[in-house]
């Protein structure tokens, strides 16, 4: 790798002072390693704090041809802000400013450091909220990126949905911003969703305009065990087509609970098992639990508990959202892998069912957890890293999953993205589709400065 | 403007047999004419009947360099088949099968040549429908090549959340399907939504993957009228705050009443109106409804008149529905035309009311119809075209229109699109972001052969 010119780091050191470093402890902290992929540290990092201080950072990397990653929480999965061929990370995550609310449109406007949590705690006195929830804290703007989603994406969607509207530094330094602030537009090539999903590929985001929602009256959220993933699944399909309005849907397998009931000291049925939220008002959460309750029953569903109040939804929802860490904690040592398809839901007991049988073939444990609503579920690996023989299992296994979920006509990531570690699966999904992606990348980024090797390999 | 070359002709003319045709009548039928754009008719047309014939058919015009015109219904209101430099048009409407639905999954397959209704009609026993309603029968694919949206865009959204993917033919006739059927997807660059709203500037839409909604238990409606565009606009503003789930909210003005009492022998109150409907479970709908009607009331509204039953609820929407062609009956021999602005909510009635002040000052007559809960409304201007200050002063009004509502943060245009008629509005509403609009266009079709000067001058 051709070491950084000297004065490249010049011109970013007078600029930024103490917020450019190529220290190797802040190289470390942004290398992007986790799951399956390796550290890829970038040879210098800088802390943006304004949209001037990246088009400063962004024009300097395209003046002396340096690769650019664009880094918020670093929570993303595939490698998204590692650094193959070094070059500077531009670390937004001191971007943190609220620049906007209006409770009367329902949005506002963030800088790309502010986190989810940050902007909910910001609109707490509003009544709105933001709804997509990932798991992680992590960055509107990373998860505007990745196209994240989550547990709330059945019924508010995810960031492709919730994403008004961004501004982005072009790779050649501009500032874009892809639409008006206009609840709809039919103005032109949709450039908003353009971005979304792009992981840096074709710009750094500098804001991002997003719709809220209101808090709903009224929260219930229910467990339900299942002797299988079909019932589980069932009820959710029949609960959609009778228009029952899901807020949440999630799946944990009885590995999942067992795992969760060790960690929290719970006492859940270790079974496969159904998580669902319904929000609106008071009157219509009860009735519409009601109603789910005898869609479950008649699905097989047993040992149904509701939680209205808030203290017994949280305890729920700690157990779901916690549930991969206590499946880590299970084994001692283990890497996590958490894999990612989602299938049309018609495919998903079936999808879910293979999947767990060909688990019960590998030499390490998992769980299964889902965002059952979407048909998106994640296989949680927990691989010894120095047993060379699960590491390829694992491969193996996850291969095998990408290729199921393909030939249900789903795909190979329901929310993670592609990153370094899906480049070849996206190829599989969309064949000559990624050639007009390539071209795309191409013509936005001439250079092949932004976040290079992220998507297209 | 170069004949087109005989050899390509008689390619076309083998292939196609009597579905080739430059004959005037057929061209005329295909010239994209209409509001206050002139006619300009394609040199040739082909009635495709399959992705294999549109294929044929973009392969020849980009071995002879013939522009392409792709044609659904020929209902889009900027020029969009238009035919600035000739060409072929390559007409879609007898691509009519219903390739594949799927009640579990709640989506559906169809040929770019199926129409709205033509859907509805087909999923009629399925407890299925397809939400989408820009007022004229369009086919889905047109739908989608221009972004549209309707009068329910406020509870399901419009074109752009109801496309789950797209079979296009590239302009080097490659077929591309951009998306699998999961619901959901972090896979690769968006380009289901680069499509949706390019206007066939890209490619040719062979068939398109919808989301399907249950139909709703029960439907409730209302009209109640105002004194000014004020009340109806913080009634609904209030009503979203609430999370009352408004599946329709449209203004129409007291003009727009007038002429429809006119035409339908109707009696509604010749006022500022606001129609709106309910869909989901008997109480539920009952309740908003009540709950709606004490917001209207609390915001100076009178007249509250509720339809429940469906011949009192079809009378109502065809009123709202036919109110532009109502608006035209009076003024015989008058061209209509219709703007197409949108604008944040919060800004809604401010733009409502000045737009309304400048009304009163132009030489023709003009209703006002909108989308009230999105922010967007159309101005029906009806103007003597043989009267050149009319057609003058029309075209100042919309520019001053369009300069209005981008200084609101809105659009251009909420649903209509760019076509011919929009394309230095894009330019100022966008800026820098048209430049890379530009690029993409270069990059996925270099020779410029795709519905050339649409969206991008």
């Amino acid at each position: 790798m051709t070491p950084l010119p000297s004065a490249f780091s010049e011109r970013l050191s007078t600029r930024f002072g103490q917020r450019f470093s190529a220290a190797e402890a802040i190289r470390a902290q942004h290398a992007g390693a986790g799951m399956h992929l390796p550290a890829l540290p970038p040879q210098a990092v800088v802390m943006a704090e304004s949209t001037d201080e990246i088009v400063f950072a962004v024009r300097t990397c395209a003046e002396f041809g340096v690769p650019i990653i664009p880094f918020g929480a670093g929570t993303s999965l595939e490698c998204h802000v590692g650094a193959p061929r070094g070059g500077l990370c531009i670390d937004v995550s001191g971007m943190k400013r609220v620049l906007r609310v209006d409770e009367a449109d329902q949005d506002c406007t963030v800088e790309a450091g502010v986190t989810r949590v940050a902007l909910n705690e910001h609109l707490r006195h509003t009544g709105l909220f933001f709804p997509v929830d990932p798991g992680a804290d992590a960055t509107l703007g990373g998860m505007a990126s990745t196209r994240a989603s989550g547990t709330t994406t059945l019924r508010y969607g995810g960031m492709r949905e919730n994403v008004l509207g961004l501004t982005v530094v072009t790779p050649d330094g501009a500032i874009v911003r892809t639409a008006r602030r206009a609840r709809k537009s039919a103005a032109g090539y949709d450039l908003t969703h353009l971005f979304v999903g792009a992981e840096g590929t074709l710009g750094v985001i500098a804001d991002v305009t997003l719709r809220l929602f209101p808090v709903p009256e009224a929260t219930s959220a229910a467990v339900c065990s299942f002797s299988g993933a079909d019932g589980a699944v069932n009820s959710v399909i029949q609960a959609v087509q009778m228009g029952l309005p899901l807020a949440r849907a999630e799946f944990l397998d009885d590995a999942a609970m067992r795992a969760v009931n060790a960690t929290f000291q719970t006492t859940y049925a270790v079974a496969d098992t159904l998580f669902v939220e319904f929000h609106g008002a008071a009157d219509d959460v009860s009735k519409q639990a009601e109603q789910f309750g005898a869609l479950a029953a008649s699905n097989g569903g047993g040992s149904f508990q509701w939680a209205i109040e808030a203290e017994a939804r949280s305890q729920l929802w700690r157990a779901r959202h916690h549930a991969g860490l206590a499946a880590a904690a299970s084994r001692p040592g283990a890497r996590p892998w958490s894999t990612d398809v989602c299938v049309p839901i018609s495919r998903l007991a079936e999808c879910v069912t293979q999947t767990k049988a060909e688990l019960a073939r590998t030499p390490f444990p998992a769980v299964v957890l889902g965002h059952i609503g979407d048909g998106n579920f994640h296989c949680v690996l927990l691989i010894n890293a120095e047993d060379k023989s699960e590491v390829e299992a694992a491969a193996r296994f996850n291969d095998a999953l990408v290729a199921r979920a393909l030939a249900m006509d789903g795909t190979c990531t329901g929310e993670h993205g592609i990153g370094l570690g899906k480049r070849e699966s996206l190829r599989a999904e969309l064949g000559d589709a990624v050639g007009l992606m390539v071209k795309i990348k191409h013509a936005l980024d001439p250079t092949g400065i932004m976040n290079p090797e992220k998507i297209l390999a």
